[in-house]
């Protein structure tokens, strides 16, 4: 593998605030494995289209990384559905830019989302280096799981993925779900689908101790936490835990006195449609002294609630990765986990936390009895989740990454031998 | 001046038929200037969207005339407004073929419409050749001239068209009014725009002989026809002809034995929400009995029509060029125009037919009364007519565009050493 790498991420800036604006997820995911790369000895030029004038050109974000800021179409005022109207200006930008270095200046291209992976394919071709393409999200996913009066991705998204699926040399995956959906919905070669886990900031979600996370809290030093983060909305079923909570009271009221669940986060989603509703079943349920509503936390204060909590709760009906089980488990607490979708991976089953194979109430009592039965399970799963989490750092994520150029280009050299 | 010229017409292709689908004036265009290009030794390579599995790869369209379908999206399904997403792909094929000929295989790039333009911007950085550029038609003016319901054309194409404008080396505009709304509403630089007028296919609009082309109509030989041709809608002023016929029989009842006064052509645009406005009008005026409506015919049964006329009418409010008059002119016929616009070149005032200053019905009603009593000027314009028409040859635009590919050549040299 060579020593500098084009990452294109049009849309979404690395030097963006998440959580404001389109930047979600996606922009903390590409800074942090450029950092993680940069560390490793490569090179990294992320190019973005630039948002504001007040940007200058290029930003070294880290050590070697470059934030290339692209000038196409106008700094305010366009919509993401307008973006596509910007593709091959973009990319004019993008191939101007490398002419202007020595020749051979990339030794590779990895696009992030499919708008990137348009200019990708036409910058894999021109430089003769291979593409390795993020989807991050996919529109025929999408469309399938859309909620009433939620609108369909258009065709011509679809169309565009499906054409970089087709250009990319290597595909990456997030999780073993997205990696099928490519093969099922996208036609991709299985053998083009690498799955990389994307890392889990592991220097805010450290173990920091239990007893000192519930003084930092006012939370009392023996109670039973049982924790549940995320949006609040149906597809994330904290009300199974409500549910499940109700059944450990019904059978053993001594608890009632020692236990405190709190769920931290807002509706969101269709969630939105019935705000109330989680209160309202907390005390249909005849538990609202014991749930405790906490509003939306920093990553930081999440990681204390986390390290506070006997166990963290996350009953969702799917979820692709399960970032919050990973970031529960790197504070040292074990997570009892739906084992759907990428839980499955992020959760180990009696070593780092509990799966539970369905969502009824009294499955999810059984397990979170075992847990407070037995401190001793809780100290060993918790040891476990620790070490499992490691494997989620972005160094890992790095290193993997960096493998995935190498194959991607033997492949490339592969296509064009043959 | 090179040899090759690679012509970009991404969303309409010179192989369809006009006024079917997007299919407007615009493939006439491209595909009767490139086959007067090869005739002058040029090689074209027209690239267009493939649009149809049964297409093959590369059609000859003509001697010297290559048309290369670029599969970029799926066959059909996709709208106008969906083509930016595929921006890239298609300028990815089109880079693609070119690397697959000899270093230096093209010598100019010409595009037709913003979305090509986008395109050519990208293969003039890549394959250092000049950009020539003809917008066709410009949402700014579109938007400008909105009727009350219609919606404008979106930011992203406004965008779009501003970045062709900054990267093309030479604009070619078809009149003058569109050379001063590149200017006025897009920033272009005065010496970057060439005014070319398109052409109009002489060998269709012939002088056929008056007499002729009466008895193939069954139109009198000694009737006085006055010819309105174009789609029925307020802005091309039907109602103007009209009403000047009103009045010349009001102060010559024994004119109405002889007039005849055919309307060619179907309500268009807002004149659909009235289809039958015109023919109340000429019936309040009295005057149904001489007015002929007749639906929309061919180009060769046009050329007929116009050739049987003692005048052709032109009433326009707004003509950007104004075809209708030059195949008028072509035919041996005077024409009677509105100075507005593109008419003022197209028509020459005394030489080639009447300008009339106003839309008032008494100064139309006057320049028709000195065609009808002066056999001799109508002869003396016809002739000049026929002349003048030869200034709008294919042949003509297809020099004037050479011309324009070697002073875009110049300008992009100029450019790059300073």
């Amino acid at each position: 593998m060579g020593e500098r790498v084009a990452m294109i991420s049009l849309h979404t800036s690395p030097l963006d605030q998440p959580g404001t604006g389109d930047a979600g997820g996606m922009n903390v995911y590409v800074i942090e494995l450029s950092r993680r790369l940069a560390a490793q000895g490569i090179d990294v030029d992320v190019f973005t289209r630039a948002t504001s004038s007040s940007l200058p050109q290029v930003v070294e974000a880290a050590d070697g990384v470059l934030v290339r800021h692209v000038a196409a179409g106008p700094f305010e005022g366009l919509t993401k559905g307008e973006l596509p109207g910007q593709l091959c200006t973009f990319a004019r930008e993008v191939l101007r830019t490398e002419a202007m270095q020595p020749l051979g200046h990339y030794d590779a291209v990895h696009s992030h989302y499919w708008l990137s992976g348009q200019v990708g394919a036409l910058a894999r071709d021109r430089w003769n280096v291979p593409l390795v393409h993020s989807m991050h999200t996919m529109a025929k996913v999408k469309n399938t799981a859309l909620a009433a009066g939620d609108s369909p991705e258009p065709l011509s998204r679809v169309i565009g993925e499906e054409q970089v699926v087709e250009a990319a040399d290597l595909l990456v995956a997030n999780t073993d779900t997205e990696a099928r959906q490519l093969v099922d919905l996208y036609d991709a070669s299985p053998d083009a689908v690498e799955v990389i886990h994307p890392g889990v900031d592991l220097s805010v979600f450290v173990p920091r101790g239990r007893a000192r996370a519930r003084r930092e809290l006012g939370l009392p030093a023996d109670a039973v936490v049982l924790l549940f983060a995320g949006r609040i909305q149906p597809l994330k079923a904290p009300d199974v835990l409500l549910r499940a909570v109700g059944v450990l009271l019904e059978r053993d009221p001594s608890l009632r006195h020692r236990l405190v669940v709190p769920v931290v986060g807002g509706p969101s989603g269709s969630g939105l449609e019935h705000p109330t509703a989680l209160a309202d079943l907390a005390a249909d349920l005849g538990i609202s002294d014991v749930v405790r509503f906490v509003p939306p936390v920093t990553q930081r204060e999440l990681a204390v609630w986390s390290s506070a909590a006997t166990a963290v709760a996350v009953p969702s009906y799917n979820e692709s990765f399960g970032l919050v089980a990973v970031e529960a488990q790197a504070t040292g607490t074990p997570v009892v986990a739906a084992a759907v979708g990428g839980l499955t991976t992020v959760v180990r089953d009696g070593i780092s936390g509990l799966l539970v194979d369905t969502h009824e109430p009294r499955d999810w009592a059984a397990s979170l009895r075992r847990l407070i039965d037995d401190p001793d399970l809780v100290e060993r799963l918790g040891r476990g989740a620790v070490a499992h989490a490691q494997e989620f750092s972005w160094e890992h994520t790095a290193e993997r990454t960096l493998l995935a150029y190498e194959r991607a280009g033997s492949r490339m050299r592969a296509e064009m031998a043959s």
